[in-house]
């Protein structure tokens, strides 16, 4: 299934996309798509539903995050070969682990806000993970389990709040809109190997992101395991996995966004993001 | 006032310690003390009621986290003078911010559980910021009516995990029972100079960390003015806002947390918490 939550923010309300793509309306069957809704068994009953019986939702409505009170959202670093690489960076021997607000959410197509006096807003297309059932220490075995199914996440990052202002990333990791993801939820049934997604990223129409998650040093099941060893995964927790190559710092010259700027950013089967970015808003 | 929240982990009720000490129930009228509770129009409306017109709770209740549904746990590190003295480095030109995963959030006399093959686990009373109201990009002058209150948080820390895994903090600061909060909040009329609270934390029942907020580098207006710069803070949002020295791995020799240690600590005015030390459990 590709599970949505459509409507104005705050106001979202549970959907899914059916296989000619029209969205449809879940709000007669469930209340909202968050943590409790995300479990095996929960799922299988969603699932029994037929697309067909659902109401059609006209129009174009907003994509919100497709998951409802996000407990933890949580990123990794530095975890495609390719980019390592181009950051100029070894490989790390186990994954780097930081935290993105969960103020920054945002939906898939919300416009990007340049924080106040930043000059180093930058982009990064990850495949993000969504937990459905609670992980404590499992073993990468049994990691897939716990998995809900994948997303598209944009960890927007200002590089002098992340990287000049003390070495602690969060700083320039949270941000307000720094968390676009969605537009889908697709459950972990529907994708078929997570390991050979493709990943793409332009700038105003260009081209600047290219990846796969081939490329991933660390991957799905043993980055679930691996944190599920630190803190313990609630359903509807994200995790955003890393970047392929192509951010704005790693290109010569350096190329950061600024207002005006458009980005479309997707993975093969989990849908497309479009931001537009805007400049600072006191709101 | 003294707000908490009492009860078995998950069943929590509200309540408040009366100028007694006694615990009286507030379930009758409030549902909960979470960010909706902490506004100051809230407060206001809690603080006309009568605390001898509500019921006493006999018995010794546990006590939860004081504050329900908290969205960021916020940490500031390196932020009290003598303590940067003793790690041995230098004082930060401006707050070194992390974040503490909310799933470590813990009672203040629940017990502490070492992570699987910790070695390195150490403790850190710090005072605890309560946000009362929406903050984004606020000035210092005004910070302070954004705050709810204040409480005592234990910033437990794993420091292999935290210095010698990837070095980006995280790792080490949200394993699950490493954010003990509370007994109470209490609420910023309260809190006579934030700025001259004493803190104290022994380890069996002797003196470990002596301190005063008087020491801190970065001051409570200018800690939330700041934080509010880098992302927007949440009602029932909670900023640990750094040790003063005496740390575990400060000493000579380091000193770490072993099964059957116990801690007590505690801050003026703002409660004592007591937790014991046990080793990990697949639970």
């Amino acid at each position: 299934m590709k599970l949505v939550r459509y409507g104005r923010i705050g106001k979202e309300k549970p959907g899914l996309i059916d296989e000619e793509g029209k969205l449809r309306d879940l709000s007669g069957v469930i209340g909202d798509i968050g943590g409790e809704q995300l479990s095996d068994k929960a799922m299988r009953k969603l699932a029994k539903i037929a697309p067909e019986t659902l109401p059609i939702v006209r129009g174009n409505p907003r994509f919100g995050v497709p998951v409802a009170k996000v407990g933890k959202f949580i990123g990794i670093g530095l975890n495609y070969k390719d980019h390592a690489a181009e950051a100029g960076l070894p490989v790390p021997k186990e994954p780097i682990v930081f935290m993105k607000a969960i103020t920054c959410l945002s939906g898939a197509d919300d416009p990007i806000m340049l924080p106040q006096g930043s000059k180093k807003t930058d982009w990064e297309v990850e495949l993000g993970i969504v937990i459905g059932t609670r992980a404590r220490n499992v073993s990468e075995a049994e990691a897939e389990k716990y998995i809900a199914g994948y997303c598209v996440v944009n960890d927007v990052t200002e590089r002098e709040f992340q990287l000049e202002r003390g070495g602690q990333w969060d700083k320039g990791k949270g941000c307000d809109t720094f968390g676009p993801v969605g537009p889908w939820l697709v459950t972990r049934d529907e994708v078929w190997d997570v390991n050979q997604l493709d990943l793409y990223l332009e700038l105003n129409g260009k081209r600047m992101q290219t990846g796969s998650t081939e490329n991933m040093i660390f991957k799905v099941p043993q980055l679930v395991a691996y944190l599920s060893r630190f803190m313990t995964l609630e359903p509807g927790d994200i995790i955003a996995t890393g970047t392929p190559p192509g951010v704005g710092m790693a290109r010569k010259p350096k190329r950061f966004l600024k207002k005006g700027d458009f980005l479309r950013l997707g993975i093969a089967g989990l849908g497309e993001q479009q931001q537009d970015v805007i400049g600072f808003q006191q709101f």
